[in-house]
């Protein structure tokens, strides 16, 4: 067994832990694109997909970011029955016109309720925050909309991090926090080891 | 006039800059996508877009990344007959099946030759070197590959920098330090100002 190996003992014979990212119109194409290139990039010794990731939005189209892409989604409704690991909520200046979609929101509270984690990045924060998945636990958003999130009574924002754990819940401040929070995930997932690869890739 | 417009007397009244990137099948997503951020959230007092950004390839198809996202192009050849005045080369794995594609290679060369700046993002600094695009320039790619780079004989490594700038050429080393010179080229283009405003962004 090389040294790798013994990092790895509990994923080498593991199925991809799947990976639900949760975007609608006007998100920020960074902050989904930043911790999507993190859990690609984590693979095994043997190069394989440690996460599969899948991108979703409520209709299932074709979205548009705060940039020229646009990004193509799956149902997040497809979802409903099938195990999710780690739903994960993209931020943008879309949210605050997301949190008003009534269905949008009880499809985040019901699945969120069974994933086995839940985060959001940037100001992905506030749907879970209106969902109510983020009542009782320690939070944090882009620092620009800390005081707005801290109007929710029942969430303990903490402005001055870059991204919290708490329980099952994982918040990150702005935009590019959320490369290190995925670190942080995978460090979690995996090992160290693992985390420390993604940073330096080609 | 406000304090910010006398930040930005360049700008206010011109048309947006054009910024060409450059794509290929098994591009690395984050290169694309940091700088394409930087340059989108760059705005006036106004909120109008100081750069128009276009993503090309070859062939103007639907470009595989090494993400599960896939990027919709127009052909570069567009371009032949009009002003670019970025021309931005992306990095990834799949540089290296790039280099080999002369078709690519050639309009590189042509467009690289008549656009106001010339940049490239971690690995992609091979197509510009193979283009001879670099020669007589100071460059940088993502330290993994700065040795190979410097068997460019015509090339200057800076194997420590972030970014290296000389003349109109542009070279970032790995992935995130595309965001880093974008935001640096932000700010020669208009204000320091300018560049800073991009980094707080939700």
């Amino acid at each position: 067994m090389t040294y790798y190996q013994q990092l790895l003992p509990n994923t080498l014979n593991t199925k991809s832990h799947s990976l639900v990212f949760v975007v609608y119109p006007g998100v920020k194409f960074l902050d989904l694109a930043g911790p999507l290139q993190a859990f690609s990039d984590a693979v095994d010794e043997s190069g394989n997909s440690l996460y599969k990731t899948s991108i979703t939005s409520i209709d299932g189209t074709t979205i548009s970011s705060d940039t020229s892409v646009e990004i193509a989604t799956e149902p997040l409704s497809d979802w409903g029955r099938r195990k999710i690991d780690t739903l994960v909520i993209v931020g943008g200046r879309g949210v605050f016109a997301a949190i008003k979609d009534t269905n949008l929101l009880s499809l985040i509270k019901k699945l969120g309720s069974k994933s086995g984690r839940v985060a959001s990045i940037c100001s992905g924060a506030f749907l879970l925050a209106e969902c109510g998945l983020l009542d009782g636990f320690k939070a944090v958003t882009h620092w620009e909309y800390c005081e707005k999130l801290a109007d929710y009574p029942h969430i303990e924002v903490e402005a001055n991090a870059i991204y919290v754990n708490d329980g099952n819940r994982w918040t990150s401040a702005g935009v590019t926090t959320g490369i290190d929070m995925a670190i942080a995930m995978i460090s979690e997932d995996n090992s160290r080891a693992v985390g420390l690869t993604i940073q330096p890739n080609a």
